[in-house]
């Protein structure tokens, strides 16, 4: 599976070029449902390939290695949670719903374990650490984009700076998680683990008139290969 | 190896426990000191029994299995880290200082890499569970007595629960770390995106008169068979 070595007109180019996003997306969503289930270890390339219908040299061609496929489709899996999750508490009324809407969503995700077993990987991978950076920024950015949007929209006020708000979210997420799939906790102790651990750096007095910690996700998660290889 | 069948005389039963634990003990430190640098999976039982000069069979007989043997190896680091760590911020006369002198000092310290990368093997291995368990248990418990000890001995107040405090300090820890790592940060920069997280839910007009988040470690870590196995 060499490029096209030849210019070709601007329709084929197009037409080449759907094609293989459409590849790439499924060979992604393939890989996701596998390593989801067995890790990055308990899976090969042929079984990704045989999953999507597609030879395991277009797996070497789109991603270069099963690692680095395993790391953009946890990126990719964990940019829809965050999104999912700022959907689901996009028609909160206060601040404390919308962080309980958040929290719990998030922590439903399978993509926050996949997430975390893409970075620990990447630890001994540097190689694959720019699309963690990128979707590390993104959930930030986005979180954050959020949350402005929550505070104007609602007339809600936070003694928070909002941009740090973001990262304490994504940095407890994945603090709480790793530790509760470790010693096999159900979802739903890992958000009250969460809201136990947020609700205590608010002020009693004050609880509902402020954002305690919120963010948000991506709406617009691309899979290109040329933003996201 | 298998255990001795007859009974023996009472000097004999501790020579042999003594032997036994120090064999364990030369095991933990060669293991550790290899999958430090190389991970689960990129050492072998017989390059550790080497490391250590002791036959594989003894790493079998003392820890059943080499997975076993790096989480039980990360845990007992990651003691010592939360136990140095205190250590640290002992002499501290500010809430700021000691908040400050523990996070540098665990964000510095590789057994949180080590230890992250256990939490992440035992999400799939939850045989291991129940020894992270007791870690992380261990680990909160330790943090809250370091933290109501500084309390008590300077007249600090915190308007924080102290239990929740202790939790909310490892997990952010975990997920700062395990974020940072993945994006090749240094620990300099860690301890600082620690710090800026930790900060920002402090009242700015009080910041001085209270303890913000704190957690503290054992002193007295242990690898016996009968207590960590």
């Amino acid at each position: 599976m060499a490029k096209p070595q030849m210019p070709l007109p601007r329709h084929a180019v197009r037409a080449t070029r759907t094609a293989g996003r459409e590849m790439r997306s499924r060979l992604l969503d393939a890989a996701s449902g596998l390593f989801k289930e067995r890790g990055v270890s308990g899976v090969s390339i042929a079984e990704i390939a045989t999953a999507a219908e597609a030879f395991p040299s277009q797996i070497t061609y789109y991603f270069r290695s099963k690692e680095a496929l395993f790391v953009e489709a946890a990126c990719r899996d964990v940019l829809y949670a965050g999104s999912a999750a700022e959907e689901a508490a996009a028609g909160a009324r206060t601040p404390g719903d919308y962080t309980r809407a958040l929290v719990e969503s998030v922590m439903r995700a399978d993509a926050l374990g996949f997430f975390i077993e893409a970075l620990t990987l990447t630890r001994r991978r540097q190689d694959l650490a720019p699309l963690i950076e990128r979707t590390i920024e993104r959930l930030h950015a986005e979180g954050l984009r959020a949350y402005e949007g929550q505070i104007e929209s609602h007339g809600w006020r936070s003694r928070l700076d909002p941009a740090t708000s973001a990262r304490r979210f994504w940095a407890l997420a994945l603090g709480i998680a790793l530790e509760g799939h470790a010693t096999g906790r159900a979802s739903e102790e890992l958000a009250a683990e969460m809201l136990r651990v947020l609700d205590a750096q608010a002020d009693p007095n004050r609880r509902d008139q402020r954002l305690k910690l919120v963010a948000g996700a991506s709406r617009n998660v691309s899979s290109d290969p040329e933003t996201s290889s």
